[in-house]
């Protein structure tokens, strides 16, 4: 299959491409790096992306930032920069992306387990998962012939460096045991489903 | 208790001032009617609100709206206009309001069965739902000494005219008794729940 992945040099879309690279073609999208360069928050450069690509097989995403910080201290502005990046990103790719996937294929997007276990600082990153697995939930009645599921890993072991501290007690994940949920999500049946690695 | 509704003339807020009304004083906000008017899509309008009242046990808002309308059709733009609205105007009101809640004092938020239970044409609706529950459930851990829960109702019967079509096979709820659970929520001791009337 034709697979686009959104992110593929992060940590996550490095091990999703090394697991589906095998037997898949896949494009690699990223904001700097990667085939093709396009930046999920900007719906021209989305549009542009699949003007460039055509029509694909399965459209995987990586991606996405989050507003970290106390909630005393966080603004209106700080909460919607999450909005617009995690959400808005994955949901702009879903909005126009569905005219641009071929009947039979899927979507699958990427959460996290902050969705349900919310960490110190983390108010806008489980708001934010959760929107996003909700926006599965309801878009999987609405995309008729195409599936779309999301994926929610708990911390990297790969990411422990960076992310350890937040997340006290929580086992991580290696990258090559997150990435298999995604070819469940593409080579499945599946539809409106979140595959929690943890 | 000093408790402030915001969309205290709506459909639900006005079921929740006949009960909480009885035994508490009630400050009604609205966008254009009630005793005191603010917008909650916009931050200098919550601060001049607050700056108004000043501090009061209780915060609970009724209101916001999303977009309704096909997957297949929306845009980007659509789909943030829920997210400004219903979403970024009850965490603003969080955000912002937490300065000025006593000690002890609960927020309570609206968010609705969709949530959980998506009908077509509300793919917005139920991400912007579950977004609300997410922060709901995080900032429940970052609010030392105040509360937060929220309603999830199902349809108003109050609201079966309007909104009928759209929930077919739904039972709906009286509005008497969803406003029951922004009491439980009021004065009660959970947080971080979200009380679902369905
Ligand atoms: N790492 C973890 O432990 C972990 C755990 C749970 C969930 N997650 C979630 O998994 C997703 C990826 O995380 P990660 O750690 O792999 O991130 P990462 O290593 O920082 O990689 C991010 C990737 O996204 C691309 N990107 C960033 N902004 C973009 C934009 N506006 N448009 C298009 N592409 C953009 C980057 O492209 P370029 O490199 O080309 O600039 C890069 O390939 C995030 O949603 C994160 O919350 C991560
Ligand atoms: N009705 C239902 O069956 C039902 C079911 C489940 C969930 N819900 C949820 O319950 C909430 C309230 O619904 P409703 O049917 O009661 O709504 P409604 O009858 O349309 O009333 C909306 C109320 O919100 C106020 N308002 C609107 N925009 C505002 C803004 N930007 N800032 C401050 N106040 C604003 C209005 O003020 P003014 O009147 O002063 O202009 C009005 O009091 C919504 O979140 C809805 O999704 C409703």
């Amino acid at each position: 299959m034709k697979v686009m992945v959104i992110g593929a040099g992060g940590t996550v879309g490095r091990a999703i491409v090394d697991e589906l690279g095998r037997d898949h073609d896949i494009i690699r999208v990223g904001k700097t790096r990667g085939d093709v360069q396009a930046d999920l928050t900007d719906d021209a450069s989305v549009q542009q992306l699949f003007t460039q690509t055509g029509k694909v097989d399965a459209i995987i995403s990586a991606t996405g930032s989050v507003h970290f910080g106390p909630l005393s201290e966080m603004t209106s502005a700080q909460f919607n920069q999450g909005l617009q990046d995690k959400l808005m990103g994955q949901v702009r790719l879903v909005l126009i992306g569905q005219h641009y996937l071929n009947r039979g294929g899927s979507f699958t997007l990427t959460t996290g387990i902050l969705t349900q276990h919310p960490i110190r600082t983390g108010v806008n990153a489980t708001a934010v998962n959760a929107a996003l697995e909700g926006f599965v939930l309801a878009a999987a009645n609405e995309l008729p012939g195409q599936r779309i599921n999301a994926v929610s890993p708990t911390v990297l072991t790969e990411a422990l460096d960076k992310y350890g501290p937040f997340f006290p007690g929580f086992e991580s994940a290696a990258a090559s045991r997150v990435a298999l949920a995604y070819r469940r999500s593409l080579e499945g049946i599946d539809n409106g489903k979140v595959y929690r690695v943890w």
